[in-house]
């Protein structure tokens, strides 16, 4: 457990292993880090919950971008649980960072959305490519972002969604510096698992996606630089959603905050 | 159908589409040219050759490298057919070019092999990308050798193959220039198809398999100038067995002689 994970510099006071016990140490405010390396053999997924009158829309939207918006749970209107993914899950609260937007505009990045969140909001839950990290590990295609204490970097690309409704907006990618033998089994692997975005999107040539410099990531984070002998292997990636809300510009719409993931009581495929 | 194929600048006198059509013709003289663009939709194989005596030992070295050698059928000790992949092979004439080694020196390059074929001789004849390359036409990925009219550039790695008996040597790969779309593609059906080499050993970057410059290639043939947005991606390649026979020193084997492989009845399955 890399110590940026836990800048207490000491062990968490809670079952890092268990989604339950994260959840509850997050909305209780004893766990404020990053989610892909707690809970590692559940699914966790991306936030964007939509106004009701919008969320059908949203519903098509992703199914007519499937693999960056692959559909995990789709809340009732107003309701902050989504049983079918955990039954105490109060994603109101649970990811313990979130993106509120106002008309397009990003207005806060509270830890607990309850207090902005509204009767009219449906919630999303979409496949996230932390679970696919665990399922590329336990087959030992090495990620260097992981073995360094980092998330994947993110980048926006020149690729436009299919756009539905209000909601459009350019495709975002995570991205993961593989050797040209993890890259190829990453590809084979990661297309067997729709849920978590499958298949890469591109490899081997940023420009493939208007990426002009790996440095600048989207959120500034993640692993930039690859070393000599690796490629940039690109997945589509949830926070296409953010996208979409922002060109939306709906009331309200409520996001997670990067890589504060939902984390479900889904275990993940076993192969 | 290209004019390098046919420099008779017409028509060829054969149905170039049937694959026992396709033997005949080699077999007398009417078509001398690569076999990658006829009797498509059949398997092809390479051809390897080898004194009985050291038959079982090549077999073993073919399962220790089954990327670069998927058996796909093997003679009786000097029978110049093999019934499971033609009713009316006859391996010693019908690719129309042959490579035949004495004590590990290429000493001929005849397009009959039947004044030298030996009842001492087991023929093996092992899986070729010919075969995926019409599945991945079929499957929408451009290939663009075959466009241009050549066929796919084949280069000597610094991977050693898992050595058995007197076999071994380096790994023999072929490239395909492709778009990361596609590559990703391409690994995605190839890997359905082991016994025609199943996925991509390395791609995108050349140093990884130590091949300094794509201008060199085994054989000097084959398409091997990139374009921007081209990412070059390997596959083993049964021309593998060639460098093992070299490196065996035997008095006396046998293969094909540069794309000129072995066209079998088998169709190509059907995805």
């Amino acid at each position: 457990m890399s110590q940026a994970l836990f800048p207490q510099a000491h062990a968490p006071d809670f079952d890092s292993a268990d989604p339950s016990a994260v959840r509850r140490a997050i909305r209780e405010g004893r766990f404020t880090g990053f989610t892909n390396l707690v809970a590692r053999e559940y699914v966790q997924g991306n936030l964007v919950a939509v106004p009701a009158a919008h969320a059908d829309a949203f519903e098509l939207y992703c199914r007519s971008n499937p693999q960056a918006l692959p559909i995990l749970g789709r809340s009732e209107p107003g309701a902050r649980s989504i049983p079918e993914l955990a039954a105490d899950l109060d994603i109101a609260r649970d990811t313990g960072g979130y993106m509120v937007f106002r008309d397009g505009d990003l207005v806060d990045t509270p830890r607990d959305a309850s207090p902005v969140w509204h009767d009219d909001l449906v919630a999303f839950v979409l496949g996230c490519s932390f679970s696919f990290e665990t399922i590329l590990q336990r087959n030992a295609v090495r990620l260097r972002h992981l073995d360094e204490g980092d998330v994947s970097a993110m980048y926006e690309t020149t690729r436009e969604t299919v756009p539905v409704g209000p909601f459009g907006g350019r495709l975002i990618v995570s991205m993961r510096a593989l050797t040209p033998a993890d890259a190829i089994r990453a590809t084979l692997l990661s297309a067997r698992y729709p849920q978590f975005h499958g298949a890469p999107v591109s490899l081997g040539l940023p420009g493939d996606l208007g990426i002009a410099d790996l440095a600048h990531s989207y959120g500034g984070h993640g692993l930039t630089r690859l070393r000599p002998g690796e490629l940039p292997v690109f997945w589509a990636c949830g926070a296409t959603g953010q996208n979409a809300v922002r060109s939306a510009r709906l009331p309200l719409c409520i996001t997670h905050y990067k890589a504060h993931m939902v984390v479900t009581d889904l275990p993940l495929p076993k192969d």
